[in-house]
């Protein structure tokens, strides 16, 4: 904004451009918007934003966002306990969840192998990994890392070591082209990947 | 969302997805992102919406946004003060102002003239753009109400209220095919405008 409005809303404006996908015109759009709620709603708001780090918790036992020590997954006494999914982030397990065909428990990572940031095996969470196949009745590890390289050597780097040090199935989710797709627009790395990994009917 | 996420995190994109173009995936999104942020810029934001109402405030001549009582525009000693451009509402007077080619003062409304919402002329703020144009040296009214059924009859019922009261120039913004746009899409209704209120040159 370049002096038009109040120095409030310009501020206001100016934060809402740093969430993602919000550029400065819908920055400035939300900020009006939000002129035109009443002061309880602006107050919920607020609150609940600048509260945000106090109320969501890590699960100590997965590492998924929680609302208390545990996250609702692993304190669900109807999961499968015996199906762990891997995933790098928590923001991945809800795109699971939606499409209703896992029912076990998850890991998080938290991030995934980067030589280039910097991030090695120690700075994942990958000890707690072991602790939990050790402990509990694991039979089963998924590896739901995302199919890019680094997604990629995390999952190959995990299905080793995992192999090597349990006698547990470890399976990696299928890479292929989306349900739904035209494959007239499948990339090669994808159609390439769909070919090699095809299943026998 | 259904569970998936913690219910502070819910309640946030809950909130969040009532703001204009904000579905609810966007607001799952853009409340994962915040979860990310450091404390201090989670209160910075959380403080500025909690805040709004209180810090910005309606120009008590103009009844344009203002960070005090009177905005910047009226305080500004630069403005030509002869001429006065009538918006409808606060939000549109930045689209003008951008534009470059105004250098008067404003009037907002707060609204259009619209029987079916049982809006009437006494609901907008005529009587005081009335004062200001008896009180002060104005010389003209542009009126840049939204050219569309309702703003285009609060321009017609002000034009013609204007001009009973007072000896002044009344002008209303042209409408026509927007600049840099393609003919082939232009609308019939606008098309025709721009043939009725062509330009002699």
């Amino acid at each position: 904004m370049s002096g038009e409005y109040p120095e409030a809303l310009e501020a206001l404006a100016e934060q809402l451009g740093k969430l993602p996908g919000i550029g400065r015109r819908t920055a400035e759009r939300l900020a009006m918007a939000l002129l035109e709620w009443d002061q309880e709603e602006l107050e919920t708001l607020g609150g609940r934003i600048s509260r945000l780090r106090q109320e969501v918790h890590t699960c100590k036992i997965c590492g998924n966002l929680a609302d208390g020590e545990h996250c609702r997954i692993c304190l669900a006494p109807s999961r499968d306990r015996q199906a762990v999914c891997v995933v790098e982030h928590a923001r991945q397990v809800p795109v699971i969840e939606q499409c209703g065909r896992f029912h076990g428990l998850y890991h998080v990572l938290g991030g995934r192998l980067s030589p280039l940031d910097g991030i090695e095996i120690g700075d994942l969470n990958v000890n707690s990994l072991y602790v939990r196949i050790a402990e509990q009745h694991v039979q089963e590890i998924i590896l739901a890392t995302s199919p890019d390289v680094e997604g990629e050597a995390t999952a190959s780097y995990l299905a080793e070591e995992l192999q090597k040090r349990f006698s547990i199935t470890v399976s990696r989710i299928a890479l292929g082209v989306p349900v739904g797709s035209d494959l007239s627009f499948a990339d090669a790395a994808t159609m390439a990947m769909a070919i090699d990994t095809r299943r026998q009917l």
